[in-house]
């Protein structure tokens, strides 16, 4: 019998109503009483870590999170994490990173209802994820209504749909079906050296700028004068600014002498950014401190460099390098 | 015959190879050149409205491009405009509002490859365009890849496919076969009273802002000291923002209480905000000049916002009612 850890933070699945709305208060052990079979088929260890609602769960969170894990790890075959939906894809991209030498998997869920809701997608996702929990290898990833997405990969497309999420550039690794779960992991292992420094340090200094028409250059003087580490910049299409007027190239340049570290990635949803194809990008090229996101998802992209921010010395080098499968280059 | 406007405004489909990379080169006299079947069909009216990358058209140039649309629409049945893909959905949303009365179609379409580009999606689009524009009720749309997208529903969805764009929370509104266009409008006119100024005026003083985990509240003082007059706020799912630690919704408080005007909608791609739900959302009901942006695409949110907040009075009503099925409520 595999032993399973189950680690609750909360989120719309231990949700009970309040004369506020829906909010957390289920813990770990009443999570399981909704999934009467999970006690049959494996030994489970369960851990309340949070009982919040996932717009609450924050880097320092992350970090919390990823000490449980780190904790449990030896003593189990794998891992699941209970999360709200709203900001699972950033806690599991950010895992990616915080728990790169893990050596057994973790796999997050949550569902669209509460657990105690009838109807509720709750403990069909649960049992889904005990059972990849059980199979997967090392590494961090989401199952969700049948699938299991890489962590690094997963982004929330739905508000109110139980396929909430969904695997950007990148297929899932995985599908359930009435006979199981089908594997199809990705062919190649990342092949490059993993980092050696790995403690839990997270930057919160990163800014998410999604460019509009007529975006003002002065929040590139907020992002300098408030102390920002980081900036993931959402451009147009393969990596678009513009500079007419508000120059935000100018910007750009300013961010870049000021040591602050940029990646640029694109508010398309699907397929890479590459800012070398037009005029209106050439101006990044060569930047110091610019780095592309590639086909990275931009929840990817915060995560990783408030990861490498965490850690300069010994991070930022790979931001240019594929981890656990956060981008193609 | 029928007789289509052909206003051009540089964009990838204009663009040739420079030192720099691709740069809008291509006027509307020689776009037309490579579509060598459309003077045959159509008595065609050109324009050079600009020659600009779309990452440089800007609330500036919605107005002006509004204005040369108003020019020409009494004199055609219908009007085309070549347009970057980078922007063109925020265009179409503005262009949709600032054009509520237009009398006839205005169809926006581009290209992923330039149209002098070997196997460009040019010349197809721009066909397909000016079928559009010749068929369609009156009203602002995109025509792209075999599909028909209203003006408020389109969204840039991939930075390399010939399928760049999608419509969001609604059907296209027309696709292509073999057999021609084939219409499904929407059944319901938009039934409310339309607003009576309809002025150009545009106030671009409106800030997007897309929520990561631990977003530094500072950001909202920001917004304050700086003069913006909008905010479209990016929520995580249904409307959730967090308040532990760097609490966003005292932040709100006193974005509201400045008469900031802010529309909540969400980083999902899919479905609608409705911050009624968790309690998370709850601290938002109530506050004046706070509006849920239902299930708009923040491209809409950003366009109607600058659009109402362009004409406080006689607009800003508007921001709970659908104009140009923009929203569903």
């Amino acid at each position: 019998m595999k032993k399973i850890a189950l680690l609750a933070t909360g989120g719309t699945i231990a949700s009970l109503s309040s004369e506020n709305g829906l909010a957390p208060a289920i813990n770990a052990e009443q999570l399981l009483h909704y999934c009467p079979r999970l006690k049959k088929n494996y030994q489970i260890l369960v851990r309340d870590v949070f009982s919040l609602d996932s717009s609450n769960i924050q880097p320092e969170e992350w970090q919390i999170l990823a000490k449980h894990v780190k904790e449990v790890a030896d003593e189990v075959d794998g891992v699941v994490i209970t999360h709200g939906t709203d900001t699972m894809a950033y806690t599991a991209a950010a895992l990616s990173f915080l728990l790169l030498c893990i050596s057994k998997p973790v796999v997050l869920t949550g569902s669209q209802l509460s657990i105690a809701a009838p109807f509720s997608d709750a403990p069909g996702n649960i049992e889904e994820a005990f059972i990849a929990a059980a199979t997967l290898p090392a590494g961090v990833f989401i199952a969700f209504h049948h699938q299991i997405i890489l962590g690094t990969r997963a982004v929330k497309m739905r508000t109110l749909s139980f396929d909430a999420f969904a695997s950007i550039n990148a297929s899932p690794v995985g599908y359930f079906d009435a006979e199981g779960l089908h594997l199809s992991l990705p062919n190649e292992e990342q092949t490059v050296a993993q980092p050696k420094a790995l403690g839990d340090s997270v930057d919160s200094r990163v800014f998410l700028l999604k460019l509009v028409p007529g975006t003002n250059p002065e929040i590139f003087r907020h992002l300098i004068e408030t102390g920002y580490q980081g900036l993931v910049l959402e451009c147009f299409g393969l990596g678009g600014l513009h500079y007419i007027r508000r120059n935000l190239v100018d910007s750009m340049k300013e961010l870049s002498q000021k040591g602050i570290v940029t990646m640029v990635t694109t508010q398309c949803m699907y397929e890479k950014a590459d800012f070398s194809i037009y005029e209106v990008g050439h101006a990044f090229l060569g930047l110091p401190n610019v780095y592309g996101a590639h086909d990275m998802t931009s929840e990817a992209a915060v995560a990783k460099l408030m990861w490498a921010l965490g850690d300069r010395e010994n991070r930022l080098q790979y931001l240019r390098t594929p981890l656990c499968y956060e981008m193609m280059v």
